[in-house]
């Protein structure tokens, strides 16, 4: 079977994407959407859901529609998250509510979901549809759900570790997993199969975003791409900030617990000081340690997947890259 | 054919609306999408939808779920044209986003949209799944392009009528008629019966649409369940306002347009002599043909619907009382 690498398959539904046109009316609706769209982008889901696909058949571009569906609902996600967060930067320029106001912000949002349920059920092959649009109807429902833990772990003191990890499954894993599993769905591979993908997307989600957290604290500035401390100052309940509550011990616990109740602050001396009490800890080695075991699971569950090994190597060398990146 | 009366249809789909349950977590994201569709309201999508099925099939109970998705769909334009509109109450409750926050009412509203989705799909019979979609995912869009049209007028000085007719089919008229559609098509009509109830639809929504617009300034507050003059005093670009500015002339004109440019004034004065130049222009006449002739001609494409007569009874019983109520 001809297979792709996932470079040679993010050009191509880069290009597909960049090639839709949103220059209809009314302009003050889709202009943000294609503004949002055009931001670029690492592509992830389309490429893991082109991937998965590949495994099974050859024909990757007459899912072209099915992936700018997956990467439609995500951007539309940022565009709501954004606006929620009030953020006023995303990928180095102005967001929506930012550049116009906040109501485009929610409309043009709406119709970029309902845009992505279209692309999805595009030439949808009969014997597929249903249960393409469960799954991805499924990970849609479930990334609010996400989105939802998150604004209420922002005003609750104990988060535990199994909880913040079913936040991040929700909000980050489920639609990864959603991606690989409706391109096996759409390639003709067995229910065993597809939920295989599924359940290693799910490891994968939940690795990278682990990472995410990481590298907020640890990463390179300039490599990352965002500022560095950013959890730290505004408390966020990671898996770093939750662990290091959890084992915390004499002055590094008073001095963590400090910080943490401190309304006004230096943020260049919170996050050196609550970096220093992580490192007494051990949080970094605890977090790589999650990070490696669930990465390494994830690469398990590909394992059995039933197709012959060498046609999982582009997929297995993505999550590489995924992994990889800016550490 | 056992026939069912629209007071019968509603029963059933207020019950079947009522039991469903969203005791689930998070729930803040559940409780306001069980507060919305708690609100009851007239469900004139679902009661449409049954009615054009029943015209072919007896077994409405087997399309509840997409009834539901409608009515979901509607309440989440509720939800957030409500937000975006900054409305406090909404049929005499206040709005999630007084009630709960904006954020609340952004994510719950995304969720409802997600849920209408699955409501449609639900069980939908393999071969209409194509086409039932593809109606309810293009009336979804337009409905988001009718708000932006709305919101862009606030600014325009110039909206033609055409124009307004336009905006009102999109945010108004095109569920009522998709909901029909989608009955028809799930039922088994022919592609030419469905686009005639599709058509249908467009020229009741529109009437409805301008029997509100009409109501606002003429309407009994009481029966109206709304303040009356609301627009007036917004000076919102509605048939009325739009007929009135192209043809009144002398002091009337200009009394219109100073009345327009203030930007304060006493409301019912403002309202008492808006409403005395619309009587004087003759535009409540205006408006009541209007309304009259696109009542009719939505009638005549009923009438061209092919099924007996005697089926069509409930239906045109229906759009009486959806026209008759509150004058």
């Amino acid at each position: 079977m001809k297979q792709q690498t996932s470079e040679q398959l993010l050009k191509q539904i880069h290009n597909y994407i960049e090639k839709l046109s949103y220059s209809r009316e009314p302009v003050q609706l889709y202009d943000p959407i294609e503004y949002v769209l055009g931001f670029g982008g690492k592509r992830l889901r389309p490429v893991l859901m082109l991937l998965a696909y590949n495994l099974y058949k050859e024909d990757v571009e007459t899912i072209f529609s099915q992936a700018a569906g997956l990467e439609t609902y995500h951007n539309f996600t940022l565009l709501h998250d954004d606006l929620m967060d009030n953020a006023d930067m995303r990928r180095g320029k102005p967001t929506v509510h930012k550049k116009w106001n906040p109501n485009a912000a929610i409309l043009s949002g709406d119709a970029m979901l309902i845009l992505s349920y279209q692309f999805m059920m595009n030439d949808c092959p009969a014997d597929c549809v249903a249960s393409v649009m469960k799954v991805f109807g499924q990970a849609a429902l479930e990334v609010c759900e996400g989105q939802q833990w998150d604004i209420d772990f922002e005003s609750r003191e104990n988060v535990s570790v199994d909880e913040y990890l079913e936040m991040i499954r929700l909000k980050t894993s489920v639609l990864l997993a959603a991606s690989l599993k409706i391109g096996a769905i759409l390639g003709g591979a067995s229910d065993d199969d597809a939920q295989k993908l599924y359940d290693f997307g799910v490891k994968i989600g939940l690795a990278f975003q682990l990472q995410d957290d990481y590298l907020d604290v640890y990463g390179d500035p300039v490599v990352f791409g965002k500022n560095i401390g950013g959890d730290i100052c505004s408390n966020k309940k990671t898996y770093m900030l939750i662990t290091a509550l959890s084992e915390a011990s004499g002055s590094d616990k008073d001095e963590l617990q400090k910080w943490i109740s401190l309304s006004e602050f230096d943020d260049k001396e919170k996050i050196a000081s609550v970096t220093g009490i992580y490192n007494n800890v051990g949080v970094p080695e605890l977090c790589m340690n999650k990070i490696d075991s669930l990465y390494a699971e994830g690469l398990r569950l590909l394992d059995e997947v039933s197709v012959s090994d060498d046609l999982k190597e582009n997929l297995r060398h993505f999550a590489g890259v995924m992994m990889k990146r800016k550490l």
